[in-house]
Order: structure tokens, then sequence, then C-alpha cells
């Protein structure tokens, strides 16, 4: 690469605590020219980019304020500019979140294109909890799927049940009852669940219960997106469940593990 | 929590990659008066806790060079001695690896215990191959699932297969050969399929193929554990594949996505 070729880093920006970007992260950000900034990437990120020109391009739940399209020639124009690109992106940058896309639009464009991993929210959710996404008492291994669907279809909530696998279900908070209605079809009402909405951010908030009360729950609680929600027997290893008092409160990100131990 | 309260912090030490460490992990270990070093993570970690004392509790791949029970007696005894314990797992702490039964151990124990995330090496895998895991125009998820079951059972690989969903697979590699043949039962043979030993670290290694063709490819290259196995259409998007002539050989770390395309 010679010093005036530009290019794209696609950054994981992580849950929304700083303190949880990669050291690689920081570094990057440190050196790029342009950050292109998602909605759901914490906005503070900028100051570990001071030098750089912030673009704002969220386009939350669907309701399409930057187009696609547009983000990508974006990315191009810059880069062809001899730039250096970040492309912060909530979580981890290859988790949901249409990077995909953005690869296969920028290596047609013959733009050089590196990546930045990063802790997606479900592992936050899960340490939150205080309780493994695998523990291998209960399963073999956990599902990370989404259920906001291009085409507004469903996945297949009964397949997916069918491997006793921990479910990690990304933007579901708009349609929970339907979805565990539908999953009580195919495991018991009684199965773990929880949902923690600002995961690994300041803001995190959390409440457990089963799959067929944790809708209810979310509800009582105020909970809307965005949120993880965790289905399966590991998930029933959290704290907060070891604690009937507290099992149906809504945790803060200040209450720790042992705050919650010594409520019991 | 009082000055000479002691806690164990399980830290997420990533695929490798020093700087793949999140920035709140390198402070925790900084802090650390000892730190409990699991085979799979980068030994130069210790320069990050020049102050602790570092002891190596490795047991890779079933030999149990230190039982489960004692690594959990000496967490809960350092920590007792009002010291801060910091167990350095590899890729997240809280997929696979065991943290669920730390948890619990050190829960009953009344220790104080604390959780920061990672990247989990099947993201550093996905880095490599310059590929989504759940590129959209091909499934809804990404199944993270363990091949190194307690009781030598399998998984259930035709319900994994029938999700539909990105397959990646973990401590796979000495049954790749049975893995494939069983996924090839339920999974078109042209299925892409890609092969990372050492994720995310300066021996990063990597192969591409289909199910029918990967663990050939695999065994030829002579890639062994610890590697992650990619499975799904949505691999099929790696830079690799569109690039026939590297299709089948094997890539370096150093082998960027720019390189591979130059080469085509």
């Amino acid at each position: 690469m010679t010093g005036n070729e530009g290019k794209v880093t696609l950054v994981s920006a992580g849950p929304g605590d700083l303190d949880l970007l990669t050291l690689k992260a920081a570094k990057v950000l440190a050196s790029a020219d342009v950050v292109l900034l998602d909605d759901l990437v914490n906005p503070e990120i900028v100051a570990l980019a001071p030098q750089a020109r912030v673009i704002r391009v969220g386009k939350r739940g669907g309701c399409r304020s930057t187009p696609q399209a547009f983000i990508e020639r974006l990315m191009q124009r810059y880069a062809r500019r001899g730039l250096h690109v970040v492309r912060a992106k909530g979580g981890d940058a290859l988790l949901f979140g249409r990077a995909g896309e953005e690869l296969a639009a920028l290596r047609r464009a013959g733009v050089r294109v590196e990546i930045v991993n990063g802790v997606s929210s479900a592992f936050a959710a899960a340490a939150g909890l205080g309780v493994s996404l695998t523990h291998r008492d209960h399963c073999q291994g956990v599902i990370f799927v989404t259920a906001h669907l291009r085409d507004h279809s469903e996945p297949d909530w009964h397949a997916l049940a069918a491997t006793g696998m921990t479910l990690a279900i990304y933007m579901g908070m708009s349609r929970i009852e339907s979805l565990c209605a539908t999953l009580v079809s195919a495991l018991p009402t009684t199965t773990p669940a929880a949902v923690v909405q600002w995961a690994g951010s300041a803001n995190e908030r959390r409440v457990t219960g089963t799959l067929g009360t944790i809708a209810a729950h979310a509800r009582a609680a105020g909970l809307g997106s965005p949120a993880i929600i965790l289905v399966g027997h590991a998930i029933g290893e959290a704290a907060s469940f070891a604690n009937s008092a507290a099992s149906f409160g809504v945790h803060s990100h200040e209450s720790s593990i042992e705050e919650l131990r010594r409520r019991a």
C-alpha cells in the first residue's frame, strides 16, 4: 500500500462501554481521517478520533435515515481520496449489521478493507447476568439469531428450539410476546429466559424469568430496544435466579453479582 | 467492598493477538495480584501484568494437567487472602471454557467475581476470511457449537444443519472428516466451508473449500487444533472464494484481503 492509498476499516465498537473496545480499535480510531458512525455506537467514541471528520449514518430499526447504498458510496469516495475511513459498527461488525454487503461492495469497487473484531452485545448481556452462554451441564453451544428479517418472515423457531442450544435473540423486542409464544410450543414454559437492554453500557437494565413470564416482565419494567433476549437452561445459572427475591426485579448495571448475592 | 476483600475477575483474553484484548482487560490485568493462565491464552499477556504472580493452569484437549477442581480452589484461596485474581481464558470467557462451572463454584464459596468480555475466535476467523458470519442474503444467524462433548457423544448435526444458519464449530479438528461426512447427509456437498487455525494470532492459517473438500484440504495443509471450522453460504462470500486460484491454498495471517484480490 502506497502512502496515499486509502482504505476502509470496519471497526467493531462493542456494546457501548468504551472500555469494551479492543486496543486495536482504539489504535485504528486514532489514525482515522473519517469516521462513519452507526446509531447504536456510543457517540463518545469520537473522543478516540479527535482528528477525524465524523459522519453519523444511523438507520435505526428499519427507518432508513441513511440508505445503505449511500453509506457504501460515501466509504468508497473517501477511500479513493486516499483517506482512512473507519466504519464503526455496534457489537462485532461481523454479526448482523450488514457488514457482508459492505465488504462485497468495497471489494467490487477495488477498495482495500480491513476488519477489527469486538464484543457482541449478547456476550455483554451474559456478563451482566453473571452467566456463561454455554454451561456444559446444559448445552453444547449458542445460537445468535436476528428476529428482524428483511422480508418480515420469521426464523424457524421450532428448528432453533430443537437444537437444545442457548438462544441469543437480537432485535426481537418489538415482538417478544409472539416470539415467546412460538418458542413455548417447542420448549417448556419453565425454560429460563432473560432480557438485557443496553447490555454492556452504563444504561444496562435486565430482567429474568421464564419463557412463560419474560415478555410480561420486560414490558412491566419498560424494557425495549435495543435488547438481547436470552433463552435456555444455561441462562438459569444467572446469579439472579439463585436469588428468588430478586428474580423478577429490574437490575441496573450497578447491581454486581456480589450485590445480588448479598441481598439474598 | 472493603480494601482487603479479594475477588476474581474472569478475563477474556481473546484469540491471541494482544491488540484484540479490550481496554478493560488491559486495565484489569494491570491491577491483578495473581494471574491464572490457560494454555490457549497468548503467554505474552503476562507483560500486561508485570506485578502479578503468574500460574499456568492449562489443560489442553482433555489431558488434565491441572484438574478443574484444583483451579477453582486456587482462585478461592487467593481471593480469600484479599488478592485480586485474574483468570485469563482464551476467546470470550462466556463461550465454552467452563466459565459456568467456575462462576457457580465461586458464588457457592461467597467469592466476589466479575467478568470482562472479549473476542471469541470464530469472530477472528471470519475477520481473517474477510466475511460476515451472518450475511443477510444467506442466513438469519450463526451457531457456535463445540464438537468436544463431555460424554464423547455428538451434537445433533442434523438439527443444527436444519436451521440453515452458519455453523462455527469449535474443537472439531480431531474428527473433521466424520463431522463433515455427517453434515453432508443434511447439507449439499457444495456448501462453502473454511478452516482457520490460530485465528486472530500471528500464526493464523486458513483454507477454504466446501463441505465435500474441506477436511482433505485442511489435512493436506497440515492444519490441526486449535482451529475453527466454518460452514455455510455466508462463508462463501470470503475473498478467497472470489479467487479460484487461491481457493484451495493456505493463507497466512499476512495475506490480507487486498493481497488475495491482487493475486486474482
